[in-house]
């Protein structure tokens, strides 16, 4: 019997009860899966970042700690966790930061937001570019900016992709680097950030970066609020940038009085572009203690010198 | 010397003054392009349905009369003209038709208005359901409907198709006939009228048809405005539609006191989801004329007795 402890809030607590117990049983796993194992008879963790497991030390047995989330900023540098540390690529997960991603792509493409606001009777038939006369740039090409790009080609954007480390993606213009980063940012019209949080992509726009953009280009913020300096950004709005969406913030929920809400070129979405969806991810989450305890190497290790 | 008029409004003659004649030179033809020919000299009249020409009795030795639109409900049941008709298919018209359709589509699909319209400081963290599990009727398998059709399916949604005869499309279940739309509209979620308005046609979606829809469905048309009924609409947004985002109406453009503009379940766009992009469309008249000097079958005839 493997022993699975569940380290996240009380609020998903129901859904993964009733997810994981028929995913375990489908990769043909006998799993006692609980919120209360001892530490040193637990095998694997579930785990969301700010779970109720903070201090790894006394898993002395755990073979792996299995991410609830995408982004792992959180409980990678978290000193007493030595296992291996797994991300989680939900499908589910990926295809919502797709749709997302594509909505407000065209959102901001096709200027709906002028007829969502403009219901006054004025007939204002100004007509958008086509999408292939849109270059859209997109930083970060992990398994999200890769599948947002891919949906953005078969819509007729040309997309540029940045990277740390250089990629190779059919239809993508893939550039790395720090010449790479400018070329990908200067003129650019869409710019939507999907990068990974660490101490090197931290601010990585800000006000130097902003200045590249195109006249009346818009940000797309899907990835994490550190990801943008916030002033430089308000600065940039009252400059070259036309408006900014944005889901994800250093504080969140985003106090009420913050500036952002109110600010008429900036719309706040609740951190909802992409969310671990259950079903999914618990199929997921079964596949690699499969992997585990067949001495297969687990799907999504992170890499704790790069922090993703 | 081939004569070709052009019988159009005024502000889109500079246009199409700048694109022809290069169209033409690429098509390797040799063309006298006027808006003042005699009548009895016109090879070919490149007409917009309410452009100056209305009586094409005159133009004797006329061999076509190219439409700069796709609808041609206002001039093929014009009796005087007894010339092959072509309709518009122009590949920056469909493309263009796709991206609204697919941001229209998008925004009903996440509930983006919620957020455009909700920027108050409340965190409202709902999330919607994946593409996958929103099913998508289109009313009209034309060029148009079925390269929605595509692009949707790509993005993840589940597409059923409706036209007049039965067509097959790789992805999408397709339907034809009475029966065939009766289960096409039952339960829908979004459906897209995207069918040429004939006398089969005016009506489509009445109390009847409407009463079909699943609760909380959203209707887009960017077809034609008679393809609604729209009293029946009205009575429909109080009971199981959620909202209608409509591009074309009986009158346009809408007259500002239409009751349309105020209701707050419907978007009203002024006939932009999709227009002749004169680059793109000069390709295609030069392409008729070329196949009508080689003595080839035009491309995109209409048929005069189904009226498309």
């Amino acid at each position: 019997m493997i022993r699975a402890l569940f380290s996240a809030g009380d609020p998903i607590w129901p859904e993964y009860q009733t997810t994981l117990p028929p995913a375990f049983a489908k990769a043909g796993l006998s799993v006692d899966l609980s919120r209360d194992h001892a530490p040193d008879t637990v095998d694997y963790i579930i785990a969301a970042p700010n779970g109720p497991v903070q201090d790894f030390t006394p898993f002395t047995r755990c073979k792996a700690v299995l991410n609830l989330w995408a982004g792992v900023e959180d409980i990678a540098p978290n000193p007493t966790l030595t296992q291996p540390l797994a991300r989680m690529v939900d499908p589910g997960l990926t295809d919502g930061m797709v749709e997302w991603v594509v909505g407000h792509t065209m959102r901001h493409h096709l200027g709906l937001d002028v007829h969502v606001h403009g219901q006054d009777g004025q007939w204002r038939t100004d007509y958008p570019p086509l999408a292939s006369q849109r270059p859209v740039t997109i930083l970060g090409l992990g398994a999200l900016g890769t599948a947002c790009a891919r949906a953005l080609i078969g819509l007729g954007f040309p997309v540029t992709g940045w990277s740390r480390s250089q990629k190779a993606i059919d239809g993508v213009t893939c550039l790395s680097g720090n010449g790479g980063l400018r070329a990908a940012l200067t003129d650019a019209q869409i710019v939507i950030l999907l990068l990974p949080l660490t101490n090197a992509t931290t601010n990585i726009l800000d006000r130097q970066t902003l200045a590249l953009l195109a006249p009346g280009s818009f940000i797309i913020n899907p990835g994490r609020g550190p990801l943008i300096d916030d002033d430089d950004l308000l600065t940039a709005l009252d400059a070259n940038v036309a408006h900014a969406t944005l889901d994800v913030f250093r504080v969140e929920p985003l106090p009420a009085q913050h500036p952002f809400w109110a600010h008429p070129k900036i719309t706040v979405t609740p951190h909802i572009a992409s969310t671990t969806r259950p079903e999914t991810a618990a199929l997921c989450i079964a596949e690699n203690i499969r992997r585990g305890e067949a001495g297969e190497a687990l799907l999504h290790l992170v890499d704790r010198t790069k922090g993703y």
